[in-house]
């Protein structure tokens, strides 16, 4: 498995993922799951990867090395006009190497899966993010949906609804991702540090510095610590249920 | 989908269930999940049930069609001399339930699966769970394992895991497993409204009160709304990152 959340604020967007691989419990291995492209000034480019691994590794392979030629026909991720059509170019890639994968058996194609969030902003257009699936076809974040997650989601999304706010600092936002990364990582063996986040600047068009977590990173620790602690502090601040009132809910024998 | 939690403290059993069943999302109604047997003062064994509903169904109606014919030669539920040959008797009545829905295709037994959850307590034995899965086998709680969940077990997990103690009043039991379910529907339209909960005090021997809310008990509610205040308190009482330090993590350009 693997977590990676893509976050977007009225600031910019901010971008986190795992670094955990593996191929069963007894082989896992660290590898970087966020890459960035760009044109300093004209576009900036980010895309995060969950899913077999030598699918995402395919895609991203094959992104780079098509933004190199650009002697060919087809635009590349460093030409495509908008981010839409970025996403679309990505979708395409992504289809394209889970086809070429699975043509050996009708059912392998579920073995070879991968979902990306790809995000980021190309000048005279706004920032913005796109989930990404097997078949190549994408959504778009919107107001009521700001973020997306691929990979284990489902232990670290409380947090996020609950706690995101659009006009959250980036501060704020790498301390609600790492919130929501240890509540996972602390659940789900497949999802484990380092983590990589990187930020972009709504307007900036400047690749952002990637910054990486380690397990013993003073911060990321004083989250963890600090996150169970707040929660036990946040729970004892509830009401306890009365047993004395029966009168408030419906009681029967059973 | 389905939630169901059994919870073993210090003082006895705590068991929460939703009532929703779906078949698509749009064809759901609300269904008991938990069921009790007791023989006061000799027994009281409480079932909580995921899965596919007409295997559930099954295996309570056996059950206790079973439990009043006591002419039979195997011993019922309400007769086996210890929980662990009561969790044994629910396992195998599981087993055959889906054996026997199963006979018409070799594929078709994954649609019958259902995990259960069965607790209580036998005089002269203490208190404990157990969960059964779909082959009929089963674990039981142990200290560092002192709950089971089943059904949508993911999002209400990270709030068990920090905020469960076994010193807990079952006030406070309420209260975590509320939390914990809230944050459950908040996230997965499958898990609903009403929730079933009953207790049950160590030694006691008598069957609880089902206590049943419904969406607008006051009780829930205010759990619910406050427990959204608690958390974003408790988030902004951690230290935002600072991006004015770049030494304390490995930092490089992508």
């Amino acid at each position: 498995m693997t977590y990676c959340i893509g976050l977007r604020l009225n600031k910019g967007l901010v971008f986190m993922s795992d670094t955990r691989t593996n191929a069963g419990v007894d082989n896992f291995s660290v590898t970087r799951k966020m890459f960035t492209w760009s044109v300093p000034g004209e576009r900036m480019i980010t895309l995060m990867t969950a899913g077999n691994l030598a699918t995402t590794q395919a895609v991203v392979g094959l992104l780079e090395e098509r933004s190199k030629t650009t002697q060919e026909r087809n635009p590349t991720i460093l030409e495509e006009p908008t981010m839409f059509q970025v996403a679309r170019l990505v979708g395409s890639t992504l289809k394209e190497v889970i086809a070429d994968s699975s043509e050996v058996g009708q059912d392998a194609s579920s073995k070879f899966r991968a979902s990306l969030i790809v995000g980021g902003q190309i000048k005279d257009g706004k920032p913005t993010l796109f989930l990404i699936y097997p078949e190549g076809n994408f959504i778009e974040v919107t107001e009521d949906s700001p973020f997306f997650q691929i990979g284990e989601t489902k232990y670290g999304k409380p947090i996020l609804v609950r706690a995101y706010d659009p006009d959250m600092s980036f501060e704020d936002a790498v301390k609600l991702l790492l919130v929501s990364f240890d509540s996972t990582i602390k659940a789900n063996l497949s999802v484990g540090l380092p983590l990589d986040f990187s930020t972009y600047e709504t307007d900036s068009l400047v690749p952002s510095d990637l910054i990486r977590f380690d397990a013993d990173d003073p911060y990321y620790l004083s989250i963890s610590n600090g996150w169970g602690d707040a929660l036990r502090k946040a729970f004892h601040s509830l009401p306890s249920y009365a047993f004395e009132m029966p009168d408030d809910s419906v009681s029967r024998k059973t």
